[in-house]
């Protein structure tokens, strides 16, 4: 059943409907199928963040924000979830997934509590666990779980962000007293943006360029004492306060410089690279590119978990929009009656479309933590296997957190003055999750690593098919586009759709049509870009760089395709597996809605192409129109499913007030 | 001459290049014609907001932002410049266009204090100078106008915002005493988000339904005192605070109601509708209808000043982000040394098409400003001419401020971490220009206003051309893109064309085949719509209602079509206007950009009733990132010519500081 406009104040996971036929979906199971993998620990997490403590307040200056948010940090290490990945001899289960999930929920309380935590136990202690060896663990780990000691995390700097290959600071070995010296040579090389480091850290793991006997061995990363214990710098070290931000001001962000800062040689944290004590260099990896990489991968942990947090803003952002547009009348409709917004097909389209979108991110999510806890238990970690986790996380972070950012605004501006209000919150969520779009890598620099990648496996495809099978795979993905074969695929689905529109709109309902035209978005892009960038003889490095530039946009493009297509198989097989049939039609509609979004939004690529015939194309639009009015009326049931509370949301809009006002304003007439 | 990274410190608009070649756009000439019709009184309000007591602090409390822009609305009026709109005995000069231009201007010191101003002289001495007659003129304005006064401007109710014939607060009233009585009869009639009335307000022009001698004669507006020279509220005044939203904090937000409040019968605005001490009611018009719009109508000023108060916001986001990109470096390039980020073909598309964008709204801005004198100044004020500066601000509203938010948006992200900090403004200015998309009218319901009178005027059309007309007019347009004639618009591309790729180019910088585009994209897409929406016997309202939904969507996204069709038309004014050739070359460049980033939003929709040649929608994209690098080496210059100073643009990153810490790191190597 529909809980609707007019049925009293709703509503918490408690009160979720229960069906009361067995021909209506059960959103009991689609409850359970959002919370994932990690059920318990979600829900655990959850409890948690209902606790008023841990809420963000609206009014509050920068300097009381941030206390407040180091304060909860203490709350957060009492309840020992925190804990959670570690190794057991620091309370934990060396749960990695769990512990994501943990986080992503923190959203819900304030996302400064998520970045806060992150930095601390995510990016400083987890550096200390993953890049260090037993003595690390030994002496610091203890202390930075425990808020003995917090700790930045110093990789980026002010002339580096996404470059950290190209960081200036060095780390010079002195075997003459066993210690490394940490060096900034110029402003540009300021640590900058760096959590923690304003006010609370007293340490830092700091990223340099190593350089021992006279030779540079690249990026490694160093435990740095930098604050006493009253919080003054330490000789040789100095900084500044990245002050107030347009979001996440709880996170005391700051910049750090070094000048002849000695460390013991016992500080470099050593599992991918040490120094012995006369200055020999030695690493496991040999290749200094390949350590790099390695050394960085670790930090995937930090993707997964933006991907996943960023989703739940936009179900919060969700709930509260969809829940007031149930409720809420403005113009009179024609039978004399205000309708409520959610009955406008325009209002549908804003918020239903990204509705299927959020789900999409959801199931994405959970395949992605799965993932990632194989690799980060050993469960499955081989090179493959990591190389295709920072693949998957770079696009699933890159299209979640844009489709937050859109979200959010969109309710937002679908609540109207009421939506402007902190009392709803759309807009400090907004201002909090704009930064996830360009941290822990900017979503266009990820995107552009996957297009490359989509371009390697291309490469390797053809050289794996031999000559002639190259020449059959270029002919059925590039030239299919050229005016020779030009309206070939078109026909077929003419053929197909029967040549009406009914037949059309039957079509573009198959999980195998969707699938092909979802796939072609990216097989074909690739195919059109790869031959310009394939190295030949007389083609410079500079010419091949100008047609990379030529391509970027292309490229780039190609990959959010591909992230949508693994969002698209990801909601499939939830689709695929849910055995109720009412409620496997449902999803299969939501999914449906996403499809048709995505196809949508790339229609002019598809007929430039001939991928699309001009019946199919036109279909999309009035197919995704029916389908959005046919999502409707589960649309409030939909976001309940995901099974947040009032003390999660938090909205005057979403309290059931808007409905009780209705009430009363019609007994008035 | 191009000042380009590593030319040192940029940037005033008093250092701006002066070209050095005739040869050379001239920079002078581009920045004059932005300045607009009002050139002085806009270079005045800019001097004026360089004060630093006019600036938003970074981390300020609710309260303490409040204060300081109330105090700040004391220098405006010490400055004069908001008396300008007043008739000549308090202190103006009826200068309805010179007034607005100053307003925008305000959103580079601090938005609060542009919409602050608006509340007290653009909406509450407004009404009383618009609505009210010489009595309201003799006792209220002076006051209002000289902060005597403050006042709030009582319209929007709870329970309806957009819908302001719906309000529930009644005006009765009473022979006996001759006085109306303000009732607000339940919740959802609280008057909301009126600014000024959480604090500062001790007046308000309350909308409300009159009715007298038991008649209702609808929406009208009464000057009403609310609170006592304490603060405190008179007897049967009540209301709340807002509390703090998401932005422009430093407006006093708050809601109002009322229980048998008690004014006498002068304080009606009376310019539109009377009552007689005995209770009769008289109105200059008769139409219930006519009456409400036309006073409604007085309100157009504030759309015409958001729209361009919003594009003043997305100019110093561009010249912030542009400076930026133009200084800082990177990733490695080809030839080994860092490339800043500009020289990305990515980063261009991001940017330069929304540059593009901004200077498209500028030039609209302009035009709508001189329809605005015109009918306010009595100038040319029909009918007529009030319908479509209405339509016209409506359209222009919309475009710009979403332009607007997408472009702050955009910028922030191409500005990575640095972006974030509150030092650059990015994330202020979302944050206060977020609600100029739907406040003073939702963009989707203006839009939704915009559409209907497309469909009218296309219904006018066809009457007018009576039944062989119509069928020529019909036979142009929608039957053009039905299977039969499909093509046809397609080959005589090809055609033109010459059939290959340098032709389509060429075709598509020529204006009128840009305009022919977009003129069909708003033509084509009424002429689809109109006959499911024109009443026929038989057809019931429920089912024209429901027909009308259907079709929601496509109306607003052909009226913002035609959005952008006049703003093309006021970009190509611009540059038709231009006599010296490479600027006016440039300036051709800038509008063609504009035309291919708005064509390429549609391609879908082009192709899909074939009205672009698939091998001219390729071309599109193709000419669009070759237009775009040819805007880059202008791009500097193009936002320098905004003529904005470092006092205004006031971020850390413009400021020279990347190029000169760029200068440091590349001399060190």
């Amino acid at each position: 059943m529909t809980l609707d406009a007019m049925s009293g104040p709703t509503t918490t996971a408690t009160v979720r409907a229960t069906r009361t036929s067995a021909q209506e979906p059960d959103f009991d199971r689609i409850h359970d199928g959002l919370l994932g993998s990690w059920k318990d620990v979600r829900l655990a997490a959850r409890a948690r963040t209902l606790d008023p403590a841990l809420h963000r307040l609206d009014d509050i200056g920068v300097a009381d924000h941030r206390a407040r948010v180091t304060a909860q940090l203490q709350v957060l290490l009492d309840s020992g979830a925190v804990r959670l990945p570690f190794p057991e001899q620091f309370g934990g289960s060396g749960d990695a997934g769990g512990n994501l999930v943990a986080f992503e929920e923190l959203v819900t309380a304030d996302p400064s509590l998520q970045i806060k935590a992150g930095v601390q136990w995510g990016l400083f202690a987890a550096a200390i666990l993953h890049l260090g060896t037993r003595y690390h663990h030994e002496h610091f780990l203890a202390d930075a779980i425990e808020l003995q000691t917090f700790g930045g995390f110093a990789m980026t700097e002010t002339g580096h962000g996404s470059d950290v290959a190209s960081i200036a600071t060095t780390a010079t070995y002195d075997p003459a007293t066993q210690e490394f010296v940490i060096d900034t040579p110029f402003r540009a090389a300021w640590k900058d943006y760096i959590g923690n480091a304003a006010v609370d850290a007293r340490a830092a793991v700091v990223f340099a360029q190593l350089e021992t006997l006279g030779e540079r061995h690249g990026v490694h990363a160093f435990f740095v004492p930098i604050r006493d214990a009253s919080g003054t710098f330490l000789p040789g070290v100095g900084g500044e306060d990245d002050g107030p931000k347009s979001g996440l001001n709880g996170v005391d962000n700051g910049r750090l410089h070094f000048s002849g800062v000695r460390v013991p040689r016992e500080n470099l944290l050593n599992r991918y690279g040490d120094v012995a004590p006369d200055g020999t260099y030695s690493s496991p990896i040999p290749s200094q590119g390949r350590r790099f990489f390695t050394m960085l991968g670790t930090l995937v942990q930090g993707r997964v978990s933006l991907a996943g947090a960023a989703n739940t803003g936009a179900k919060i952002a969700l709930e509260i929009a969809i829940t007031y547009a149930a409720q809420r009348r403005q113009f009179a409709g024609a039978a004399g009656d205000e309708e409520v917004l959610l009955d406008y097909p325009q209002h549908q389209r804003r918020l239903l479309t990204r509705l299927a979108g959020v789900y999409a991110a959801t199931y994405t999510q959970d395949e992605l933590l799965l993932d990632f806890h194989r690799v980060f238990t050993g469960e499955h970690d081989t090179d493959e296997s990591r190389q295709e986790l920072e693949n998957f996380a770079a696009a699933a972070k890159a299209e979640a957190t844009w489709h937050a950012l859109d979200t959010i605004q969109e309710c937002r501006e679908a609540c109207g003055g009421a939506g402007f209000l902190a009392e709803n919150r759309f807009g400090q969520l907004h201002a909090d999750l704009d930064v996830y779009a360009t941290f822990e890598g900017d979503n266009t620099v990820l995107l552009q690593l996957v297009g490359k990648r989509l371009l390697t496996q291309y490469g390797r495809r053809l050289k794996a098919a031999g000559s002639a099978g190259a020449a059959r795979i270029v002919a059925g993905q590039a030239v299919s586009a050229t005016a020779a074969s030009a309206g070939l695929a078109a026909l077929a689905q003419r053929v197909a759709d029967g040549g009406t529109a009914a037949g059309a709109a039957r079509s573009l309902r198959e999980p195998a049509v969707q699938e092909r035209i979802l796939l072609d978005r990216v097989e074909l892009a690739v195919a059109e870009i790869a031959p310009a960038l394939r190295p030949a003889p007389g083609v410079s490095a500079e010419e091949l760089a100008a047609r990379f530039g030529d391509h970027q946009h292309a490229l780039i493009d190609a990959a959010r395709a591909e992230a949508r297509l693994r969002q698209w198989r990801a909601f499939t097989r939830a689709v695929e597996r849910e055995t109720d049939a009412p409620t496997k039609a449902l999803l299969a509609l939501v999914r449906d809605v996403f499809a048709l979004t995505t196809i949508e939004r790339d229609l002019g690529w598809y007929l430039v192409r001939r991928r699309l015939s001009v019946s199919r194309a036109k279909a999309v639009t009035r197919l995704l129109d029916a389908l959005v009015r046919r999502m409707r009326p589960h649309a409030v049931d939909l976001v309940q499913a995901f099974g947040y509370e009032q003390g999660h949301l938090r909205a005057a809009i979403a309290s059931g007030a808007e409905a009780a006002r209705q009430k009363e304003a019609r007994a008035a007439r």
